[in-house]
Formats: C-alpha cells, sequence, structure tokens
C-alpha cells in the first residue's frame, strides 16, 4: 500500500535520489504531479484537470470501469503462466484474429511492444535465414538492444548503425525528397527502399525484414502515400524478406476507418508480421505479435521452446478483451472518425490563419501539426514548437511535440477524445500562437530591448535570440 | 468479458489453430486447464486441486488477496507513464533500497526479467566500454536477442554461439569437475571463470560482464560455492568488467535465511547489478535492475532517454508494494527457511531410501532432488525424472524436471507453501519410487516379457527399454 501522498517536492527529490535521470520527466524544468485520471482527463495533486491530447496507451480512456472490472475479476479467481490450459488467451486471439486479414492467424502473447519487435525480428530471420533489417529513417521500434540497433532514432546518439541495418528516407510527402507535387510519391519512395535493398545486396548482405510503423510517429507524424507498403512489400519479399507492420502506437481502431492502420494502404496489402502493444492493455502491460502460419512453423521448426512467463496470462487476456468489448460498445473506431476531421478541421483554419503552420497531417485520432520557420524552406520551428507545449501545459492541456526537428505537434490522444476537448485544444492553441505573433512582432519593432519573459523563443530580433537561448530545447 | 467456460478440448484446439506450437503446454500429452488458483493450489476445470510446487512467480500464492485489493485500487484511479512525477514509483524504489546493499542505490523499472536483462546488458556495456560477455554453462536469462545470444541452455540449439560469449563452467559440486571432495571448489570454479576470461582477452576480446543466476535453476538448481562469487567478481573487476546477479528466480526472500540470494555468498559480496522479475509482481508484469551510481551515470552520460511505456507505472508499483507488505506480514521469508529445512530433511531421508536419487540440495524453498541411473557414474535418470513428474501430475501435484540431463526435480513452490505439503508431496515420492523400483525388479524377473503399461522409461529389462522408448522425454 502505497503512504500517504507526500508533497511534490518529495516525491521529486526522492526521484532524483533513487531513479536514474534517463527515465526522463515530461516538462523536466516545472514536472507534473499527477495523481488521479478518468477517461480523457488526468489531475493533478491540487485537483488541476489536464486534457489529456498524447496517451495513446489509455486507448478507451484512463482507468475505464469495464476494463478495471475485467482485471479485477480474472485478478481474484486466476493468473498464471500460459502452459496450462485457459479460455481467455485462445478467446483473445480469436477475437484478435477477427480482426486481421486471414493470412495473420497464428499470435504470440507478450508484455511490451518491445518484446514483439524483438520476437518479430527472431521470427524474420529464422524464416528468411536472413540477418539483415531495413529501416526508416528517425524510426524508433523499442527499448531493448536489439531495437536500439534497428532504430535510427536511437543509434544514431548511441553505437551508430550496425553493418546489418540500412536505412531508406521516411515516405515524408511534406519535407522528404518527393513532395506532394510529385506524380507518385509511392512508388518514389518505395524505389528508395528497393535502392537501399540493392546497395544492401551488392554488398552481400541478405535482407530478413523491412520493419516500419504503419504510421511512422516519432518520425513526426507521417501519413505514408497509399499504395507504398504492396510496393516496398514487392521488394522486400524479392529479396527474401518479410513485412513487419508495427502497429503499437497507431493500431486499434485509432485511425478510424480501419481498426489497423496498415489497412488505410488497401485490401490487397497484408503483412507478413503485426506487431501489438500500448494501446491493447489500455495500461496493462500485453502486447502480441500476429504473423502467417509459414512464417511460425519455421520458427516452430527450430524444437525451441518460447516461453514468455507474464504473456498470455488470464489477467493480461482478460484486459484485452475488455478493451475490445468498450471499443465496440462505444463505437470508438468511428467516434475517432468523427472527432479526428473535427479536429483536422479546426487545425487547418489555424494553418490559413498562422503562418507558423505549415501542415496538417493525419487521420482518425493521429494527427501532426508541423510548425515551420519559413513556409517555402520548410525548416522545423523546433524551439516554437517546445515554448508551444509548455504553454498549453500551463493552460493544462498535455500534448508534445516529435520529429526529426522536434517541430510537429502530435495528437493521439484517448480515443474518448470529445469535439468539445478538439474545440477547445485548438482555441488555446489559436491564442497561444497569437500571442506569441504578437510578441515577435512587438520584439522586431523595440529591436534591441530584451523582451518579457515568456516570449517565444527563435524569433528574429536579437533581444529574443538571448532569452531563446536560455531555454534547453 | 470471457465467454463461457469452453470444453477442454474445445480449448486445447484453439489452441493448437491459433498459437503457436513454441509456446508449449505443461504436460503436453495430457495438458492440464487451470480455472482457478488460491495459495498454493491450483484447480482443473473439474475442481481437481493440484499442490503448486513451481509457480515461483506467484510468489506470495496464487490470488493474494491484498495483492489483488492494491492493484483494484490502483486500477482505478490512475495507471499511466512514468513522465509524470508519482509517489508509487519512488515508494517503491525506497522499499527495495532497503532490502539491498547500500551501494545498490538507483533504480529502473520495467516488464519483464528479459527486459531487465537486456538492460543490465546495456547498462553494463554502456559502462564499461566493452562488449562481450562470460556467462554460466546452462545458463538461461531470458527470451529476448539479446538473450538467446548469452543463454547457452538457448543457443546450443539456435544460432549456436557468438564470438562475444565466453561459457564457463557451471559451479556443480555435485555433477562438475569439482566435487564435494575438492577442498576449495569456489576457488577451482572462479579460476575456470579466470581462464575463461583470459582465453578471451588473449584473442582481444573485452569483458563487458558476468550474468549469472544467483542460484543457477535451468542449470540444474545449483548451489555455488560460498566465496565463488567474490572470487569471480576479482577476476571480472580485474578485466573491467561488472558482475551482474539475476536474481529474477531466485530474490526476494525465497532462500529464507536473506532477501536475496546472493547474500548467501558473504556479507563482503555486492554485485554491480541486480536484476529482478517473476516473484516481485506476484503474476503482474513487473521487474526491476537495481544499480550503483557509477554504472547508472554512464548510462546517463549518453544523452539519451531510457523510456519503458508500463514499466513503473502506479498499478505496477502499488502490486510491488502489496508484494513486499504480505512477505512481512506473514513473514513468509522466515516461513521458507522453516518450510525448506523441513522438505529437505523429508527428502534427504527418501534418498537415504531410494538409490535413484543421488543429491537432494537446496536452500529455503529452492530445492533440486538429483535423480541418477548409478550412485557412482551420476548419470543423469532423464526418463525417471519425465516419468515421477507424470505421475506426480496424476496425484495432482505439479513439479518439473529440468538440469542439462532433464533429472532434477525442480522445488520452487510459492512462498505459503506449507509443512502439510511438504509430508504429502513427500509421501506421494516416495510411492512413486517405490512402485517404480518393484516394477523394474519385477520386469527384470520376467526379463523377456514386456512390461505392463505404467512402468518407469530406461529400465534395464529389454522389455521396459521399448516402452520406455514410446514416451517421448
Amino acid at each position: 500500500m502505497a503512504t500517504d501522498q507526500r508533497a511534490k517536492a518529495d516525491t521529486l527529490s526522492l526521484r532524483q535520489r533513487l531513479l536514474s535521470s534517463s527515465c526522463r520527466l515530461f516538462f523536466p524544468e516545472d514536472p507534473v504531479k499527477i495523481v488521479r485520471g478518468q477517461g480523457q482527463y488526468l489531475y493533478d495533486e491540487q485537483g488541476g484537470e489536464y486534457i489529456d491530447c498524447i496517451n495513446n496507451v489509455a486507448h478507451v480512456g484512463h482507468c475505464h470501469p469495464l476494463v478495471v472490472q475485467a482485471a479485477h475479476e480474472q485478478n481474484q479467481v486466476l493468473n498464471t503462466n500460459s502452459r496450462y490450459l485457459h479460455d481467455n488467451i485462445v478467446d483473445y486471439a480469436q477475437r484478435l484474429s477477427e480482426t486481421l486479414p486471414e493470412k495473420l492467424c497464428v499470435f504470440y502473447f507478450l508484455n511490451s511492444g518491445s518484446e514483439a519487435n524483438d520476437l518479430a525480428l527472431r521470427l524474420a530471420r529464422q524464416y528468411t535465414g536472413h540477418q539483415d533489417v531495413v529501416v526508416l529513417d528517425h524510426a524508433y521500434h523499442g527499448h531493448l538492444s536489439s531495437l536500439i540497433d534497428i532504430s535510427p532514432y536511437k543509434f544514431r546518439y548511441l553505437d551508430g548503425q550496425k553493418e546489418w541495418v540500412h536505412v531508406a528516407p521516411l515516405p515524408d510527402t511534406y519535407r522528404g525528397p518527393y513532395r506532394e507535387d510529385h506524380p507518385n510519391p509511392a512508388v518514389a519512395y518505395a524505389n528508395e527502399v528497393k535502392r537501399v535493398v540493392s546497395n544492401a545486396q551488392e554488398k552481400g548482405r541478405k535482407i530478413a525484414a523491412f520493419f516500419m510503423e504503419s504510421l511512422p510517429s516519432v518520425g513526426g507524424q507521417i501519413i505514408p502515400p497509399a499504395g507504398y507498403f504492396s510496393q516496398v512489400a514487392e521488394h522486400i519479399h524479392r529479396a527474401g524478406g518479410v513485412f513487419v507492420a508495427d502497429e503499437i502506437q497507431v493500431g486499434f481502431g485509432r485511425v478510424g476507418k480501419h481498426f489497423w492502420a496498415f489497412q488505410l494502404q488497401g485490401e490487397d496489402f497484408v503483412p507478413d508480421i503485426v506487431t501489438m502493444g500500448k494501446s491493447i492493455g489500455n495500461g496493462h502491460p500485453i502486447a502480441c505479435v500476429a504473423t502467417t502460419q509459414a512464417v511460425s512453423r519455421a520458427f516452430e521448426a527450430t524444437g525451441v521452446e518460447y516461453f514468455n512467463t507474464f504473456g498470455g496470462s488470464p489477467v493480461s487476456c482478460a484486459v484485452g478483451l475488455a478493451v475490445l468489448d468498450v471499443l465496440e460498445k462505444e463505437q470508438l473506431q468511428a467516434h475517432a472518425t468523427c472527432v479526428g476531421s473535427f479536429l483536422m478541421e479546426l487545425l487547418r483554419q489555424q494553418k490559413a490563419k498562422h503562418p507558423i503552420i505549415g501542415d496538417v497531417r493525419g487521420v482518425g485520432l493521429f494527427i501532426g501539426v508541423d510548425l515551420v520557420q519559413d513556409e517555402a524552406t520548410r525548416m522545423p520551428a523546433t524551439q516554437e514548437a517546445d515554448y508551444v507545449i509548455t504553454r498549453l501545459k500551463e493552460n493544462y492541456i498535455l500534448l508534445s511535440a516529435d520529429g526529426p526537428g522536434r517541430n510537429i505537434l502530435k495528437f493521439k490522444p484517448p480515443m474518448c477524445f470529445s469535439l468539445d476537448n478538439a474545440q477547445l485544444v485548438v482555441t488555446k492553441l489559436d491564442a497561444i500562437l497569437t500571442d506569441m505573433e504578437e510578441k515577435v512582432r512587438s520584439c522586431e519593432t523595440l529591436r534591441l530591448q530584451p523582451c518579457s519573459v515568456k516570449h517565444p523563443p527563435g524569433s528574429t530580433g536579437p533581444g529574443c535570440r538571448a532569452a531563446a537561448g536560455s531555454r534547453p530545447s
């Protein structure tokens, strides 16, 4: 049982003493202490209510009563490993199979998206007999050694690129080499993958897998052009590799129109492996790998057991089933379409009003607002994004910025995020951007005078520049 | 919500269709369907009550009401990631720190023992700047790619030994090169590690870490000779590496006398990294890495964030705290000493009676019964162990066999395992061994006549041999 609630400063100082500083806090200069969650809201120790625009793990809403109840009922009865027969694991696998193309019919249960991607890597290697992996630039696939290796978002800052890893450009039609004016960006970006594969093969390397998030998230809320996946899969299959669709952040109805984000690419496209995590347990540690019989059989042929202590436990599967039930009962997929479209529309209105918004892109409740220094160059407005996030937090709105330039405002809220929430968040965003623009203007007028404290970083006046430098980005 | 209970055959056939056969069932020829658990008991769909002698995950007992309640209370209030301040994570880290030597004062929270060992590997490599790992033969450290690589128990059947992995012999004083008659097996086995390190260094390799379970479990319930760890640590430190004590299966009071199994090696020994899992959440997916400030700081110096989506969530930490509370309130550590000693004594009496028992070893509720074909050669009685396990299961006792020869009966029950349970299990074991001996004798008398169905495998009569071959081991 937890002790009586500590003063926030006490919690912070204990955390600084006992936890590694590698485990970072949001808003490190003024972190938030959260003590309660409900639906799309989080509450701090003083009762302050925050709108949560970022927690894609609390998929059907923080502390959803049906999910909590399902966990509790099963926790009271049985929670053991999957070496005994139990209904929950087969019921859950069956329910998941109903959401997927028929070919993806073998399931493995695990505890985290990272564990799922690591198993996907093992499956791909065993099936193909190859070792190498093609990934997209800026991708992040998990915190494990094997996944740091295939995550340019991480390895660029650590050990660097391994010889068995090959990086293709993000299919980013806003800032990448092939843009909205290109006649066929899907083919052009897929040809980049083909080129990367060919280069690798020329060095005698053999491709086991292509990994990508169905919608690249830390890469900057990218919506790949339709047709890209099929083209890429063709190149990868020809090289003897498999296509791994990482749906950990983006699956489970978030995109609204479809249950899985890879389905945005058309009915004819089916990945060889799909990995799931985060949202599927609404906060309970659950993950899953779905694959084909062919891939699974190659793994089974080694004769070596795969055992995951907690994976597929009766409690994990009861929670997973409850999340599926709530998604259905509350029609959250249709809700994501509706609220997402509304939010996109509001954000596009903001784009027309504020030149700092270079692009608004998204689908369902997966939306990115790309802040730029200049519409022509599309240079990321990194410091401005950080400033906006901080100001939103002061307005009790939790949002984050990501992408290679850390300039893309990332919307990925719990699926119960409402029309009213969308309206309020955009109203606040509008006010902050308007205020920021005014301050920049006044600062430019005053020129050599330093600006007031809460001014936007990265502004052009010299006073602004100095103050901007004082905010670590 | 789960559907109404399925018929066992239906559950099995769905499982065969939807789950990979790499995820194995206990007793695959006649698996058990378990629908309820309480304390040290598991119940099948017909109400049959099994004594659970193997589930070290259900540490304080299946479905312990205080642990279940703690999870439920927190699940209703908040379950989010550790990027916000929360009391549970700091309270839990503080409570864990009180059980450890002062030097081990920085904590990372994760979801599984595998994730913990993978992080330990990353920490060790970052701190030392080296890549290589020394492990013990037959060791198992987890199901992830990086851990398969350092698990001879697995890699021997898969990709083989990587050039950066070096294997030292198990410090097994019963069947290893240095036995109970050796004047100083601790030094002798530690010198084997020294030799392995030297050989690696001669090839230009640099040692990042030595990994070992504080009591090797799948290695065969091994109790390393006292003084071994300090000696090994000296050799490893001299090579610039760190000592990682894997306490995932054996920590948290199981050994009775101490909270951690590494403490059996003396007060002066402190590992550089300790990994925890399984037992610490009583079935909820929780794991932890504890390390020194020096190791942690080297990792922090990269400037790269370590983020684990579910690790250290308010629910995980509430559960972890509740497990610690129950351990204390019910004095389960002292209980493990008492029941463990009693069980060891009973098993030693069996050893005097049944020549198939070559060795009984253990500490607290971590006990191995080593079955041999012959007292002189100590050849593993593999088929006999499998037979005993199957007969025990028919008697509603769940036990498993492990070790390189799959001949060691492994006791690692929930910590509430009672004196009565110990008495009953040993009485049943005695009856099975007696029956087995009688059947072997009658079989030998009859010689050429095939034996009856439930006879022990591996017996010397030709009829026995034929029948033995029919049981897959």
